[in-house]
């Protein structure tokens, strides 16, 4: 691949080629420009503007750090790559660490499925090399866990084992050894956190069933009603009306639940 | 293929480099042609030219025009940007104006995700550039906007408000005041069509429950029940037979309660 | 810019262009290397080496032919082209025909939308040329149908008709003629493999309702009950944990009513 020994004039290096065909390759998975937008739907970008990032991203009952939280999940959730470079860096600017985003795809993988983490390794890669974040600063592949609610893993997996453990044995020891077990306990992600990814991606995938389980244990490792509540406006415009409309009767009876 | 022999002048100009360098980026969002299909899977072209091409799209009970938008709205809605170029032409081809493509992607904007919208922006900005539509050709950014019907949207806001303004207020909010004061009264797409599109992104995406509300809004909008039946025909190819008969028990439902 | 003017010997052969030209674009559609994935998430690698690699797909209730099924269906259930090529790859060295591989996406084109299967074919493509696999190893277009069951067919036909042929005569039509009077008797996947990947799809895309139907059809056609649990148990890691938390209390309920 040496190219200084030719002798001829050859003005087009390798590395304008690499350029010029990094461009192609990139342009794929990459948000469309604000030109863009508005040569295609000038009222998108005004609600871009205006709303999304003129309003809701400022709106007080969440911090911009929380949002990003939020966003990623949905994104990483519904497996959209093309906007996901852009929001690593921005969680980045909001002060996600590398070590939460790291622990936030892998938390994920679990809560939506394998290839939409490994979709997302793909594009956090460039980022984080982007960023200069190297392997020193990401979580331990088996750190020392987090201390474990005895009493409540007993009565959550008994429950579970009741209902499914006879008919499905493989799923119910997955959910006690790998995820209540270990994933949830890795000290990296907050339970809190983890509970905001986990309830962001379960309405961010039309699953606003299973809030009636993820909303109490969120709100027993430290989320509050009103936290939720924003995170839910915040989620209609990255997940769409229909999903935030299903998942709020759902909240709603889980919060008046709790109240009593 | 043998380039060794090769010592004269050399004509790989850069404009063949171009189209070479084109080919595998724009090839990642570009169906495969029928050839690729055969190679692949014989039986699904078959179906794809005797069942989709041959009989579906043909069939009366809906316009080709409609048909464009209903499949648009699939395809966004779902961001399956794979076969998005081609559906944005053949929409264009069939009568769906650019005005109207404009719409129908910031109406997805809420309806299905904002990355879902900003991903269709990506594919139909390359469409319009080809068929040369320009920026004149587009939506004002805030156009004066329709009449409000103030009795019907009285009536809906209090009903959402009265469920979901105490926990939620911020989503109620968005509600009355972006999507039905702004967004549905927009000009350049009817109601009718807001409605086609809406209702085809919901079955797009599961989401069933919501057509309660939506076939009635749909219904008030102008639109048939044999067009809306005939839509869920014409959806059942677009976004697989289990959407669609999670669809059908509400839409009868909706059907019959109206009828009475 | 101009190359024209060259004279010298030009060593940069159009193969090698090809091989550069190769990597951008294909880079976009393939998973992530191992050690990408390290430098992002170690963890997600620990659990995919230990847990996903090293245990489920060894799990002796399904064979690695059932778990290549099962994996396919849910990526293009779900149209996660990442990672699809690789397992097309694996499903082929565990024992999946090319005829099945062929059969598995048509059968999907109508179980979760023409453009997922649209989309497995441009990667499915790829992997039928490097493994030489031509036109003669797919199926026929229009082959020899297997024998219809006359009786449950017409059953099946009496009950969908009765709830939904006055509204929805479009998809009772096609549910009938294309589905199962010509692409459930297609000979080149078994009955049984059909069921397993519609299966999957249904829960990999959040439709555990249409398991109702779908559960006891898959049981008539030879899956027995610990197999549809083992498939549900290696979906957990593929579609994510709340697909499987919604499907297992519809198959529970499926089980113990054909247990009766």
């Amino acid at each position: 691949m040496n190219m200084r020994s030719r002798t001829g004039p050859f003005r087009l290096s390798l590395f304008s080629l690499a350029i010029a065909l990094a461009i192609p390759a990139s342009a794929a998975a990459e948000s469309p420009s604000r030109k863009d937008i508005q040569m295609v739907a000038p009222a998108l970008d005004k609600y871009t503007q205006d709303r999304l990032l003129g309003e809701v991203w400022k709106r007080p009952g969440l911090s911009s750090r929380d949002r990003s939280v939020v966003t990623l999940a949905a994104l990483i959730g519904r497996n959209q790559t093309i906007a996901l470079g852009d929001h690593f860096k921005l969680a980045l600017d909001h002060g996600v660490k590398p070590t939460e985003i790291s622990e936030i795809i892998t938390h994920l993988a679990f809560y939506s499925g394998w290839a939409n983490a490994t979709a997302a390794v793909v594009i956090a890669k460039d980022v984080f090399a982007e960023r200069k974040i190297a392997a020193d600063q990401l979580p331990a592949e088996a750190p020392a866990l987090l201390p474990l609610n005895e009493v409540a893993e007993a009565d959550r997996a008994k429950r579970v084992s009741d209902q499914f453990g006879a008919m499905f044995p493989g799923v119910v020891q997955y959910t006690t050894d790998v995820l209540f077990r270990d994933l949830w306990l890795r000290p990296d992600l907050a339970p809190r956190d983890r509970s905001l990814v986990t309830i962001s991606a379960l309405i961010a995938n039309g699953q606003a069933a299973q809030l009636t389980g993820h909303i109490p244990i969120g709100m027993n490792n430290g989320l509050t009603q009103p936290e939720i509540a924003e995170a839910i406006t915040h989620l209609a415009f990255y997940v769409g009306w229909p999903n935030v409309f299903s998942a709020m009767p759902v909240a709603k009876q889980v919060f008046e639940k709790r109240a009593r």
